[in-house]
């Protein structure tokens, strides 16, 4: 089982990773076999070369990320709120997603999913 | 699938619900065979009957709660951070839980599970 402090540490790793559109600190995070669904409902993307993948998109759009609350961590699960501001067409576009992790117990996320407004 | 919408609503009545300590309108947003886990990595309690026990100790506690945050819904799925105030051993406590609602295609919750944070 993780420490929490761990799952603390991997969240805040991620979203400095985004900000700082370091894509190779990003797919660290993650397991050999992790499943990225972002958002809930879509495909889910497996495994780190698809993954890579999905996180090039996102660092290509520079996002701006930053949590908007504790990050709740507890027997390799943690959740968190956080927002997310980008340039859309032109537009400034602040989406507030709820990530879920799951980790194994070297640390990896193993599960994400981003949970949507609407 | 859910409207949102319907998600949005249960989400609020469940609020609602917990701030007027009314438990048999908590209960009747599940499922016969729902299964809440509350905190994640405690043993979920499965069913009504467990279910009413579980929040008849919560609304004896007389719970203070409020929305934190939008209420993330889609795909019969919802997530939200919400703060619990209640006094404990004659002191107040605030708790922030992070909640996960899965919901079947008539609008009941067939899971919850509850993120705190630590």
């Amino acid at each position: 089982m993780l420490n929490p402090k761990q799952m603390h540490a991997a969240v805040h790793e991620y979203v400095r990773a985004l900000n700082a559109a370091d894509l190779d600190a990003i797919v660290a995070l993650f397991a050999d076999d992790a499943v990225v669904e972002d958002p809930v409902g879509s495909e889910p993307r497996r495994g780190l070369a698809a993954i890579r993948d999905f996180y090039a998109a996102s660092v290509a759009m520079k996002l701006v990320v930053a949590l908007e609350g504790p990050v709740r961590a507890v027997a390799n699960e943690a959740a968190f709120p956080f927002s997310v501001s980008l340039v859309f067409n032109g537009q400034p576009v602040v989406i507030r997603p709820i990530d879920h992790f799951r980790f194994n117990d070297a640390g990896r996320i193993v599960q994400m999913r981003a949970f949507f407004g609407s």
